[in-house]
């Protein structure tokens, strides 16, 4: 049985990042519903995860989405985010937004158009370097809506190019992880439709490029956690992007559509030692909070991959290794369902009192009045989204 | 065999309706790009409407989403689509993209907010009065994201309540098609997400509700024309909301993504008698073009179901009666190929040569220099799309 | 909050049906692995169910598979499960496994196979007569392989007609339940495919003839418990077959693959007071126990049902109730999970020991020593399977 | 515009290949539907497979199934096929039927039952040196159908060894090919699921080491002409097996579900030159004819892939080329379907007098009475089948 010690310090260890995009307003293509105290600019937006990370105490850094957090100084962004006890995490760069990424961004058959993309996500290396983060976080919208628009072969050369000139731009302790997606915006190919493709292309790379799982980003019925399992084996995991979905690209919480596949992922993690920080796995949210409230939906997301783990880490090793080396079919699935079943809110509770942190995070942030607080105050201004 | 008058007479009497929103600017969540020559208005959507039917001769209807084709006076808008030879076709009523229907319209947990919303509908109805619509086409938006969020049957209920009121409203000559959709834009579930659904309610309404089906909105891997073929059978096939898809509701060009599938609905439908005007069915095109230009992808749509149907209209019915009476598997699917694998581009090109229109109506338009034109003169102003 | 003692009340009063062909062996087209100790006839297969009703308290009726439990003798076979405490559930009339059903039973375009089928199914009802059974379990494997291959709308006539024939068949205290399947054994089209078409047949049909929801018949994605709710609103729910998927109609374990769905379904089903005996819902096991050991995977399908519904009973009705008319996203969905990440075990340990059967139904089976005695005594003779 | 007698010389040149299983009985889980005619060993499944050839001319090998086949004396075995015109292609090693198999060959958790799966397959590459096949086809039914029932990486662990083992075994002429299935018959996790997994292994093993894609193996909505593109593109496509689906792996004839998508697939074919048999890519059949009379389902199957190469090879690739490179997506699309849409049976009819088989090879095959024939000598014995 595992040591319930040992649980809880990995518990108290675990970090998981928020993304500054998340705090602002998201939609569908068929409406974007603007929502009350929305952050008007990074600042606010560090504000808001610093006020996750609070009440949850495992939430300390933020990923950065450039052009959306532009700021004209990075050093006093950084710096705001070290006054709040935070950090900065992954910077993605956009290139999916400007008129001429219509046709693509890296993988553009006008090569002009390329070398603006490239040109751009260099730029985002440069606020790495101003802003200590480590990760260059890479997805690409490109891809074809039409059989024929263009050469797949070609898309997949140009990628190539691309990625190789950001790689070898990279610095020593920087990583770059490349994100794939099964389809959307595009709608017949995408240029990184699987996690075959990054992988390949991060091989071709080298050590410092690595697999970004996003768990919204697969073919109905896909085995993530097998993927998962393949990539820790390979040393070529980088990282995820957590949220839920029940049909596609669906954005939810994660843990809301699925609970018992973010627990086997977890698993997959905590068999392979991946939770430890030394493995160098980002565990990152990336959700759309479009008709909920965003800083107690984020809080809610980090319970539940908090959840989930502290599941996977109660999971009786010995005993599943047992079962499964004897081809006890039922018996090493009883094994894992035996922490599945667990109600590991009381075990989190402790947990968060010892790091002293508030037990209910979710019932303490409604309690405070927060964010009563900010839609009163966050009046006028731009809110927040993902088109700035 | 089939008699190729026949065939010629069923390919000149029918009739695509094309929708004024895909005329504007579209996208997805992640960006809209503005096309340039796009429509500022109601008004410019019906000439570009008028322009597909001008080289294609079967397309003399426009269907209008309110609000956003709203104007002040519509005798007007149908006097102008008169002079344009067109007619205004089915009314879609949006009730989505207020700020009050975030958790939905005739669905919504508050009653003010469904009164709005069946409002809104019946208003609608007026509008389908003053243009001289026959149609009521009727797609919710309405679902919920995360389980527990609201009531499934609750919101049945509600739904009920409202279609019955509107069902009401209608005149003699007044159609209500409910459309369903599988998923998006919420991600829990939708209110109305599959043909079942519809086809309940509908049945509980009346001979003049029927179903409307969008070739994009099933489940992965459902048969549609068996669908089509069960709704026929019992007179609640209201019509189509034609366009394509490889993943999800991809909207793009119908028959663009698997045009065998297409064939197999216009088989199903020229079956069942289903072409004959008398038989009601409304055949529309429901489309996204967000990467190509507007007009020649309508028109390119506008062919791809003519040449469907023209390939449906090649079975030889007798051979395959026979054939799948005998049992005989290979001979009856060998029957619907060879009429599959006909190439019937030439004999619409004779059709239209009948018919007063040129051969090939993309070449035509390509070479007519107009979408350059557009381009030219629709300069300021602000480009129609979702929004507006 | 829910009264502990009703929730106990509600678990000992509810019933789940196992099906003799699950103690039978099974596989997939690759392989049919044997097990030791498999019953060799429909009496063993009756003792087996009787083993999993011991062990658990709940189980006390088995449905049939016809021809795979013929016996000469009904009325002994009946007498048999009353000596051993169960009763006789559903019968299924199995009509796709003689040679004249290749390409359909009631809906063969041959009008003789399709009078066998009928045959075969009012034999059935005689069956049923014999045995008690209140309940007639349609599923057809019927459909086509090749679009073509036969005339979709012939096909549905021919069911109506078969089904109109076997209704009227059936006595006053004898329900049809009728199954729909997405697709397998055919591949392009299938005639019951999908809850709408189950639906509008049973309706053509009238009050005893109901949907039965296999949970592992739906297109990727569905939202089974939308149906359920759907269905029990309109009382055309006859009754659930539950096993789980990840693929297809994968036939695991219910629970197993989603148990969080699993407690969703039953959160409608006690919603909508459907737990209750006099509600009329047959909730039924269908799985296949391809490599684990079937009497204790039978166990465990029971206690898994057991679980979701403890959960689903612990719901607070009346906070979610709140929240949803609030349009409270996160409260209502918090509410939800809140019951579902409760440990419900010792609760339904509890039960049991009140019940009278040993609290951990699985451990208590495995000390039991009861397969190894099997797997001893059940040597020679022909073991159970799909085809026998 | 392409050159005629090129694209005729291209078709004449293509060789597809026949699976030896595919004239034996197959059929579903539920029931295998036994056919009149169907050979009783391999002897006479390469009489059908002769006469497959003997009727279109491009189907000259035969792949084999081994322990299916198995025979005292492949040496004989190998010079009926020369009698016949045929060679030996393809060897495929079954290590999915023993008892011992049940859960997993290569990758069991008992090193016993992975060392007589791997002494299983090098018996199978003495076979190829004994019969003169080039390719040993691997695929492993192996997988897990519970969570937890095994541990993913160590699967991986022990396929790897298995693989090293074999392809160091392999000589100078031999490849390995390892074909990737996304579920079924394991329900849970499939040890090689997808092209990633197959890719990933094919580099660790070395150059005659390759991906083989099975049309119908994929997850849903998965675009396969990207694989195809990538792997080409990365030198690691080493055939296909080819057939078609709606669902899963349905294994009906080729290009019957979604031609369109087979002519997808063939155009990237075409397009990176892989037709050339230098390029050293199978083009393999592997389909199972459960209701249709399997030797015309095999000619009717081999003329589908004709027909799409014949469109593919009729792309203009210059204007393509040109399209893609402005950007022009209609125009680009439009390139793609003037090809699709022509009618190339009259094109294959001209290439099949020139190469002296017969214009109409289905007729030709119905008009012979050879199906009758068969089914006349073909008494007694036992039928092929997937057991035998």
């Amino acid at each position: 049985m595992p040591d319930e010690n040992a649980v809880k310090a990995a518990l108290k260890d675990q970090r998981i990042e928020t993304p500054s995009w998340a705090y602002g307003n998201s939609g569908t293509r068929f409406k974007v519903f603007p929502q009350p105290g929305v952050p008007r600019n990074p600042y606010e937006k560090l504000e808001d995860a610093a006020r996750v990370h609070a009440h949850t105490g495992v939430a300390p850094s933020v990923a950065l989405h450039i052009p959306w957090d532009r700021v004209d100084d990075y050093a006093a962004l950084a710096d705001h985010a070290t006054e709040l006890g935070l950090r900065v995490g992954a910077i993605n760069p956009n290139v999916f937004q400007d008129d001429d990424y219509m046709l693509g961004s890296v993988c553009n058959p006008d090569p002009a158009v390329r070398e603006k993309a490239v040109a751009q996500i260099l730029d985002c290396v440069d606020i790495m370097d101003r802003t200590g983060s480590e990760i260059l976080s890479l997805w690409f919208a490109d891809g074809t809506n039409y059989p024929g628009q263009d050469s797949l072969a070609a898309r997949q050369e140009r990628l190539s190019e691309a990625l190789d000139t950001i790689y070898r731009r990279l610095g020593e302790h920087q990583r770059m992880l490349l994100e794939y997606k099964f389809f959307e915006p595009a709608f017949y190919a995408t240029d990184v439709p699987d996690w075959g493709t990054s992988f390949a292309h991060c091989t071709d790379l080298g050590p410092r490029a690595r697999v970004l799982v996003d768990t919204g980003h697969h073919a109905p019925g896909t085995n993530i956690e097998f993927i998962v399992a393949t990539l820790l084996r390979r040393s070529k995991l980088g990282g995820f992007h957590f949220n839920s979905r029940f049909y596609a690209d669906d954005d939810l919480m994660v843990g809301a559509a699925d609970p018992f596949q973010l627990f086997r992922i977890m698993h997959e993690i905590v068999r392979a030692g991946a939770l430890e920080h030394g493995a160098g796995i980002a565990f990152m949210l990336d959700q759309c909070h479009n008709i909920e409230p965003k800083i107690p939906a984020m809080i809610r997301s980090v319970l539940n991959v908090q959840e989930a783990t502290a599941k996977a880490l109660l999971v009786d090793d010995e005993a599943l290794t047992a079962a499964q080396r004897a081809g006890d079919v039922l018996g090493a699935n009883e094994v894992l369902m035996d922490a599945y079943n667990c109600d590991v809110r009381p075990l989190l509770r402790e947990v968060r009192r010892e790091m002293g942190v508030e037990p209910d995070p979710s019932a303490a942030y409604r309690a405070s009045g927060h964010q009563e607080k900010l839609a009163a105050e966050r009046q006028g201004g731009q809110q927040a989204g993902w088109g700035a």
